[in-house]
């Protein structure tokens, strides 16, 4: 009983998923799902990614958070467009949360979505949204035992940023044991070592994003 | 629909609970359900407080992990009894798995009982597992905007510790930010400012639970 309630959840998400989906790609919009544990650096990652991107792309936010407008206000600073979704409660988003914030967004004057999801390192991972590319945050103070013990976020992602590399001096935190483990779940995994405080491996990011929009075939049309 | 499905999860969670409190009160067992983001330490706490109480107290520990029996390995070196509970996906502990958990535990020798959820900030706090304190940890390395953006944690919590204070001088996160911002949600939290790396304000955790222990009234009698 227990089991075919989720997987009826599951299938209704997949479902609208597909929808949005197909809403991105028929307006050549790539969409990016921004998923970590609680302060890994979600916000902050946006931030500088938007000063960085802004001037050459149509940037816009779906700020998810259980309550509270706090991102969505940082991120308002940056001078892109923000649609706040607050989940009451639930612990990430689905589908049909992001379908309804779409409608408040104008399609036609947007080439890059970033969807930020609930800081949680499990339930994310399950729900599709439509995205193009699932990109999973993970920062040194978490430790380097994280994919052994979260490895569905690491499996569904196509990125993985290792974020505050500027704190790994002061941290008990191997980032090539990172690496090791999280390839060994995800072979295609593609991997950046960053600090959204220094600056440091942001371009090698934001050069990613760059390919990534030239090679999507909607944006190649 | 959906609404009346979670409402008989949590009551039969809620039902479930109650068992398993009777049963740490008959045995005169005081139970800890230890929660948090990923990484935000967790198991190093255990470590250090198992290591500081074990000669006075008979302590032992139920291990809640999605997968992987790493955290239990590393508990088990200090030489208390450990079970683990592998939750199979879920992102946190329920009391009926912790009920299982228990038969696999020895009653008769066990003062303080501590229940390690699954990394997670969100759902965790929904599901009583039946413990006496639930205890949360928060690492400054996740910021101090947490208590604004996950409340119920802070709210569901008789304890927060600040962890890795260590990493203050690195992070932008002021602690007496946390404080006031958590004591706003939940004004009888107590709170201590810790590192489990240096062993700062560990001390003032480990007689804060010596003295529950002494007041439970099971312990009491």
């Amino acid at each position: 009983m227990k089991i075919s309630v989720v997987k009826n959840i599951l299938e209704a998400n997949q479902r609208i998923a597909e929808e949005n989906r197909r809403r991105f790609s028929e307006s050549q919009i790539m969409a990016i799902n921004l998923m970590s544990s609680p302060g890994a650096g979600k916000t902050s990652l946006l931030e500088r990614t938007i000063r960085s991107l802004k001037e050459e792309f149509l940037v816009g936010v779906v700020e998810g958070d259980i309550q509270s407008t706090f991102d969505a206000e940082r991120i308002s600073q940056t001078g892109v467009p923000v649609v706040q979704i607050n989940t009451g409660g639930a612990c990430h988003l689905d589908s049909n949360m992001v379908q309804e914030a779409l409608g408040r967004l104008d399609f036609r004057n947007l080439d890059l979505l970033f969807i930020e999801n609930v800081g949680n390192l499990v339930c994310p991972a399950e729900f599709n949204l439509g995205e193009d590319f699932k990109v999973m945050i993970l920062s040194v103070a978490e430790g380097d035992d994280k994919p052994l013990k979260y490895p569905l976020m690491f499996r569904e992602s196509s990125v993985l940023l290792i974020n505050k590399i500027d704190l790994l001096p002061f941290c008990d935190c191997d980032p090539a044991l990172i690496e090791d483990r999280a390839l060994k779940i995800n072979p295609r995994l593609i991997i950046f070592r960053i600090s959204c405080r220094s600056g440091e491996g942001l371009e090698q990011w934001t050069d990613w994003l760059r390919r990534q929009f030239r090679r999507t075939p909607a944006s190649a049309a």
